[in-house]
């Protein structure tokens, strides 16, 4: 490998930087800011977000507004979840693995975290069951469409029989969906909001369907359990940040949403068949997770491999991985499991990143 | 009283809706989003907030980049620290009065918190020196220019004695200093932070300067502490609002700071002089704070009206009022205190206000 050759990051999941609509944008906030809602996205606004940014949402999920709220980002509603509805020693199952910053914010209040593994079409639902038997957890937090970290998306059969459990233990559904508008192939399944609204939080965001640093992200719930996550929020910053949602607010109104959807689709699903091509050639005997959408594809490396012997010879290679064990609450169960995101790179750069993968696991 | 005659609100501290640069926020906006930081302003950034910023910042501090974080609002960098420096159960001791909302995070982070009275010129230091005979408190939280509630400003002798207490006894200081840029009359005292560099974490703000809706809030202290600070940051959050940020530095880095600081000065030293004027004619027999700057003045009411009885006399006149039962550690010992913001009414609506206060408390 010539020393010259720059490296290639298979390692944060974050939009591709082509892919922000930035005269758009810079566009929307002219008119947000020079138009009937300036003063409004400058003074400070209620903690549940910018209402008609509520408003859109409500309609776009069938609900009231009063089931709509707001934040900056979808992982602080994370946090204002752990502080508002958990208490120290709560038990909550999610699945292994899940997204890594879940995890830590979980465990920073005091929850207790059990995993339950991850099949290829969701939740082991008889590990899931055992699970149950021994103790009813306070929530479930699941990533249903192309999950973070391994792309997997949960069938419809699992998911119905999740919200039977639901209703039968009494416990709390969040579901996390901030992929889920970035189907590259098949049919949308519906989502266990769609199947149980009065057991679920559904939570996703404007940071892969318009751009991180906006920093908007949005639950959808019952009105009881929004108000009571609104103080909490309340309690924590005043008001998020209303500029940002205002400006999404003059996107999605002006019905930029769905063209920029489409545009990432084709950019992304180009990716996403470059990577499975890739493997196919490179690395037939792995196994891999290949999702219908999303960020993500993971790969179980074969055994006797183990992630740190592994990220160690990448970086030989100029190539950037990420620990597969972060994403599993016992850390030993994700010694082989590796999280390759493919949205932030080009066809050429990922095909180079599996060779490179191959020469050292193949 | 006529019943169309308009409510007057002596409520909430925020900014006046017509202090907003909305013509010029925009044109930040848009040459942000199209110019050489587009795309860096739509990613995900460092926890620590837009680096041209936090140089910018650094600058005007007399400190490296790396002293100086950001967060969304100066609220959540609370928050921050409270996490952060806290463990359940240590003390923190506070001005009695202080801004409620930070007696809200102290105790959800399960802090002790003891009040040291406030009087005109700062703390009681008398009070500060027997409480440090009895503990050691691991932080102390004072707002030392033009304090939200009660307008009180640290004298420089005060300022010098706390920073002696906190090397002889070892506790950190926390400067919450969002008003101090909004001075109308007399000099600037220096901050803790420039006496005691190394003790204290000094925070402030965009929202009292540009606008609340940016929700720009910082953070000046040892590098140590800040990147403790930022991982905490990341936990929460990734990454605050990186685009309002962005805009904030375009804003400060064309020089339209300072004049916007001046039309602020000068709107609101017209308004504090009216508050002033209609407290001596309508109350002369009253014992109010009358501040040098910032948003708040605060009156001790006679002896023998309570809050709540006083808060229902004014809804009666439509005078609203906030509980200063709020801003006590014990609330008990704000039953006669009473806020005034007077930034975001005119001077009629002032006048008015205090004449309906005065109708009822005279």
């Amino acid at each position: 490998m010539s020393s010259t050759q720059p490296p290639i990051n298979f390692t944060r999941g974050v939009p591709a930087d082509e892919s922000y609509p930035l005269e758009q944008v810079a566009d929307c906030a002219g008119s947000v800011l020079t138009g009937k809602y300036g003063t409004l996205s400058m003074q400070y606004g209620s903690s549940l977000g910018f209402l008609p940014l509520r408003e859109w949402l409500a309609a776009q999920h069938n609900v009231t507004p009063d089931h709509v709220m707001l934040g900056n980002g979808s992982l602080q509603l994370v946090d204002f979840l752990a502080h508002g509805l958990l208490e120290p020693g709560d038990l909550v199952l999610v699945e292994s693995p899940t997204y890594d910053r879940t995890l830590t914010l979980l465990r920073r209040a005091g929850a207790r975290v059990q995993g339950i593994p991850l099949e290829s079409d969701g939740p082991d639902i008889a590990a899931l069951e055992a699970l149950l038997q021994q103790a009813t957890p306070k929530l479930i937090y699941l990533i249903t469409d192309f999950q973070n970290p391994s792309g997997v998306t949960t069938s419809l059969r699992k998911r119905q029989r999740i919200v039977e459990l639901a209703e039968q233990y009494g416990f709390g559904l969040i579901e996390d969906a901030p992929y889920r508008p970035l189907r590259y192939r098949g049919q949308a399944i519906p989502t266990l909001h769609e199947l149980a609204p009065k057991r679920t939080l559904h939570m996703s965001s404007f940071t892969k369907q318009i751009s991180p640093g906006v920093r908007v992200g949005y639950m959808v719930g019952e009105p009881a359990r929004i108000k009571q996550l609104a103080k909490v929020a309340e309690d924590t910053y005043i008001a998020p940040n209303v500029l940002g949602q205002a400006i999404v607010y003059e996107f999605c109104d002006r019905g930029l949403l769905e063209p920029q959807l489409e545009r990432l689709r084709k950019l992304y699903g180009a990716r996403l068949e470059a990577i499975g091509a890739a493997l196919r050639a490179e690395l037939p005997e792995a196994r891999w997770i290949e999702p219908d959408g999303g960020f993500f594809l993971s790969v179980w490396l074969p055994q006797g491999v183990s992630n740190a012997e592994l990220r160690q010879r990448a970086a030989e290679v100029k190539l950037n991985l990420t620990d597969g064990r972060a994403f599993f609450p016992n850390a030993n169960d994700g010694d082989r499991f590796l999280r390759l995101p493919f949205c932030a790179l080009t066809a050429d750069q990922i095909k180079e990143g599996v060779r490179r993968l191959a020469s050292i696991a193949g």
